[in-house]
Order: structure tokens, then C-alpha cells, then sequence
């Protein structure tokens, strides 16, 4: 599309310059200097300057002419006639809006402060719309666009519908985690976004789910949802992990619920809901002050993290990757 | 934002010079001075020192015509006429470039058809960059931005930096999964994409990683990186798990090499482009034909999920959520 706008502006020079000299028997001399114009403030100089060197020009030649009137002919008339005109300048600025695509800022992109609770309820509607992936990282997206706008506009945010079910169905991490985490990294560089991610998974891990907010939310129809899958106030566990299938076994186990019914998907919407929420109050402490991780592994696994973790002394049990509550599935060794 | 430039040019400069000078009676001569020209703005300068040496030459030929006039006939009338006729037309047309943001389109976004072997390639040098996830995900995403540009231009890829090291450390869901679900996903619909994925899990997990192919490549420097955490051939392992931490482990163990090294290091690199160059392979068969999943779960892990699997059914054991070798963290029971 192309906008037009024109801005016109017509300037007119004109002066004019009569020198008119009539001699006749007795008389001296008469001299009539006309001087029309319409100048710009820069041309008034040059004006001056030319009517200066003309006038002075004619001067002189009228003081020759005159310097000698008494030795040569009189003139019957002599009519000088100097005339500068007509300097026109139209000038035509045409004013012509192209439109071309916005780039995307470089990442991060800027975070607001965004109201906790309302992020929270996004979170379980979003849980409605895609699950639990979808619903946590739109909880912060969507809240952003709404805020924001552009950039936050340019997301697919179904583009992350696959981490449902600990990644489409296969109870790895809690696709809530996986959700929230990339809206905290869409916000954060790299490495603190890694720690505010890690920090997350800590806390994820040692909370309750759902929290009493969202059980309270639900009982009172505060949600944003019009029908509810349970509007009960639901059993809570504590899983001592971020994968999906621990987690859910664990409430499973708690509730007496099995996996496949409307209160585990209602649990699960609310804890997409509760885990938006931790990702938006990591986020706002964030903006507060420097990013300070304050999550704690147990006495046991801290031990077992001693020697089993990322280094470079294998024969020491420097072979592993990752972090969590060991014996939530290993054995103890001595 | 807004850009300016601006484009000037002038049309018309047009100026004439007469000198006429008449002589009666016993006429001497008769000049005339006819200039007509185009000039440039530039020229003013030159038609200034023009006029004022004509001018002065008038006025010097007048002061000589005067200065002879003794001996000369006597002029009945002296016409001088010096007339500039000066039009510029300035005209300029100044571009605004408006920086619009482009509607991204509805999800999924259009698929074309990707090079398997550009895309392991670019998986690899982008965890060189961000690390397993964020490789993946661009191994696939900026080959689509390349070949199509936008929409893909319009996503933050460092926004999956957070799934490295199994989502930020933790040793969760493989980063270089995450990565590539998410790149699946934002070409597929959810329920599709949610297919592809569960396969390109399946696949993973029973899949000796680094593939021969990218052993090779590292051999003969045939990556895109220049320098390489390590060339050489780096022992295989299978990690019947999409988790990163027993991907990792199983292949320390396998290899004797500890977790923070650079062999592991390359290890995770050829994997995290070994799985963008799976996903594409799985969209590009899907392009060709509808997706049919083919990866099968054991026969001992079938038979556990017989029964624990997503169901409504508590007493049954239907209180779990995930699919996977189970036997691989659970011992079995009768």
C-alpha cells in the first residue's frame, strides 16, 4: 500500500530594475530606479549586490555621460533600461509513505510487570484452549500481547500445543514447565533465563498442586472459563519433580482419581494456571532486583550431586547430566 | 521508526540576456545578446558573474560610446535591456518508510520441503551457538526462514535456549527434542504435530546416537563450524529414554568419557542436529503422505502399559500419565 501526501510550495522572485535617463537641453539628468520584488530572505544579498554593481554601473555611466556633457552632444534622450526578472521557483515536495515490514527486536524482549493473578487465570483458560504447554506459556504471552503488543503479537503461541502430557503424551517434563519456560526465555537472555527456569523446577517441585488460589478460584466460578471440567476444590500433591508422569502419578495416588478423568485434567489446568503464575512472580521479582535463586535440593540429593554430576572425572562419577531428587528413583549406594 | 530520503531535482532554468543598442543617426552598431540555457542551481554563481560582466561591459561600452562622443554621431536613443527569465522548478519526492507490523498467518504455518542433510548440519552449528534446543530449532527453523522467509523471520529462536542440558540443566526431556517438537509443531497442528513428535521421542530412544553420518562429518570437517569441540568418531550409544539425563549417562558410560567434556559435549552437538535432520525427515514424509506413526514400545514395556496407562479406571492402575521403556527406571512386579 502507498500513502500519498504532496506539500506544494511556489516561491516567486521577481524584480524588476528601471533606470530611465532623459537628457534635454538644460537638464542635468533624471534617473527613476523602479525595484519590484519577492525574495527569499537568501537572495536579498544578491539582490542588493546586483542592484548595487547595476546602479553603480549606471552611475558610472552616467557620470561619464554627464562627466562629458559638457564637451560632447547633448543627448535628445537617452532611456536605459535594465530589467532582471521573472526568477520563479515552484518547488513540489511529494510526500510518499512506504510501508515496510516491522522487524522483530532482538531478543530478549521486554518484559512488563504483569498482574500475577491474571496470569494465572489466562494460564488454566489457556489449559481449556491447548493444555497444559500451551496454557502456561500463553498465561504470560497473551498477557504480554494484551499489554504490550507488537512483538508479542508475532508469536504462534500454538506452536507450543506439543509439550502437552510431558511432550505429547509421554509424561517427560511437566509440558506447564516447558510452556512457562519459554516465556520466561522469550523475556530473559540465555543464562538467566536458565536460572530462573532452573529456579522454577525447583519450586515446581516441592508445591503443593493445584494451589489453594486456584481451588478457590474454581469453587467460586472465578476462572475464566463458563463450564467448568470440576469446579471442585481439589486434592493437592507435592510431586519432588518436574516430569509430567511423576507428577501426575503422584496426584493420581493422592486423589484416589484416576489419570483419564475430568478432576486430573482440572487439576492439571489449574497447576498450567499456578505454574504461569510462579514463572510471572519469578519474573517480576526479576524486574524488582537481580535474579537471586534461592531453591534447595535435599540433604540426600545434594550428596548424591556431590560426585554425580556434570564434571570431568568419570572414574569420581562425573557421568551424568541433570538434577532432581536422585532417589525419587534410584536406590541409595553405599 | 520513521526513514527519510529524499530525491531533488530541477526541471527548468531558463534565463536570456538582450543588449540592445541602437544608434541613430550614423548608427556605429547594433548587438545583440541572446542566451538561453539550462542550468543546474549550481550555475547561479556563473549567471551572477555573467550578468555583472555584461553588465559592466555595458556600462564600460557606454562610458567609451560617451567617452567618443565628440567624434561620434550622437546617439538619438539608447535602449539597454538586460532581461533574466529564470523558472526553477524544484521538485522533491521524499520517502517515508513506515515500519508496519506484518500479520503473522494462522497456525500451522506452511511447510516446504527441507534439505535432511542442510538441516543436521545447521543443528549442529546452532548448538555451537545456543546449545542442544536452541540447535535443533534453528536447524530447522532458519533453513524455513532461509527458503521462505517470512512468517519464520518473525520468531525469537533464542527463546528455546532454555531446553539445554534437558530443560536448564535438570537432565529432563532431551533440549534437542523440545527444540525439534517445537519446530514440528509450528508447521503442523496440534493434533498432528502431537504425532510426530510421540514418533520422533520413540525414534530417539532406540536410535545409536551420535549417527554415523555426523561422525563423519566431524571427521572430514564437513560441519559448518570451523573449530570443533572434538573431529573424531565419537563411540554410539542408545538411551531407550527421550530424557536427557540417561541420554547423557548411557553415553558417558558407554564411551568412558566423564559428562563435562568436550567429547560430550560434540556428542550432544551431533546428536542435536542428528535429531533436527530426524524431524525434518518425518515433516518431509509427511508432506509426501499422510503421517503414519511406526514406532513401537517394546513388548515387556507394552505389556506394563496394558495396564498403567491414561485411563479412568484407578483400581486397573490407570493412575499414570506417559508412555516409555518402563522398565528402564521401575522393576517389574507379578
Amino acid at each position: 500500500m502507498r500513502l500519498e501526501t504532496s506539500l506544494h510550495r511556489i516561491r516567486l522572485v521577481h524584480f524588476r530594475v528601471h533606470t530611465l535617463t532623459i537628457f534635454r537641453p538644460g537638464r542635468k539628468e533624471m534617473k527613476t530606479i523602479d525595484a519590484a520584488s519577492d525574495l527569499p530572505e537568501s537572495s536579498l544579498r544578491s539582490r542588493r549586490k546586483f542592484l548595487k554593481e547595476t546602479g553603480l554601473a549606471v552611475a558610472a555611466g552616467a557620470a561619464v555621460l554627464v562627466g562629458c556633457a559638457p564637451t560632447a552632444p547633448t543627448p535628445e534622450q537617452v532611456i536605459k533600461e535594465v530589467e532582471v526578472t521573472r526568477q520563479v521557483e515552484v518547488e513540489a515536495t511529494r510526500q510518499v509513505e512506504v510501508e515496510v515490514p516491522q522487524e522483530i527486536p532482538a531478543s530478549p524482549w521486554q518484559y512488563v510487570e504483569l498482574d500475577v493473578e491474571e496470569v494465572r487465570k489466562r494460564g488454566h483458560e489457556g489449559y481449556y484452549r491447548g493444555d497444559c504447554c500451551f496454557g502456561a506459556f500463553v498465561g504470560i504471552l497473551e498477557a504480554l500481547k494484551d499489554k504490550v503488543g507488537f512483538p508479542f503479537t508475532q508469536i504462534p503461541a500454538e506452536m507450543m500445543g506439543f509439550g502437552a502430557g510431558g511432550v505429547s503424551g509421554w509424561g517427560t517434563t511437566c509440558g506447564a514447565l516447558i510452556g512457562a519456560a519459554a516465556a520466561i526465555n522469550l523475556v530473559t537472555e540465555k543464562d538467566l533465563a536458565r536460572k530462573i527456569v532452573s529456579e522454577l523446577l525447583g519450586k515446581y517441585s516441592v508445591t503443593p498442586f493445584p494451589s489453594e488460589t486456584s481451588n478457590n478460584y474454581a469453587v467460586n466460578h472465578e476462572f475464566l472459563v463458563t463450564e467448568y471440567k470440576s469446579d471442585k476444590a481439589l486434592p493437592q500433591s507435592v510431586s519432588n519433580s518436574p516430569l509430567c508422569h511423576v507428577s501426575v502419578t503422584e496426584w493420581c495416588k493422592a486423589a484416589g482419581i484416576a489419570s483419564k478423568t475430568p478432576e486430573r485434567a482440572e487439576r492439571c489446568g489449574r497447576l498450567a494456571g499456578d505454574v504461569a503464575a510462579m514463572a510471572a512472580e519469578l519474573l517480576n521479582a526479576n524486574l524488582a532486583a537481580a535474579f537471586v535463586p534461592a531453591f534447595q535440593f535435599s540433604q540426600e540429593a545434594q550428596g548424591c550431586m556431590s560426585c554425580h554430576t556434570l564434571g570431568d572425572n568419570f572414574a569420581a562419577g562425573n557421568f551424568i547430566q541433570g538434577k532432581g531428587e536422585c532417589l525419587s528413583c534410584h536406590e541409595p549406594h553405599q
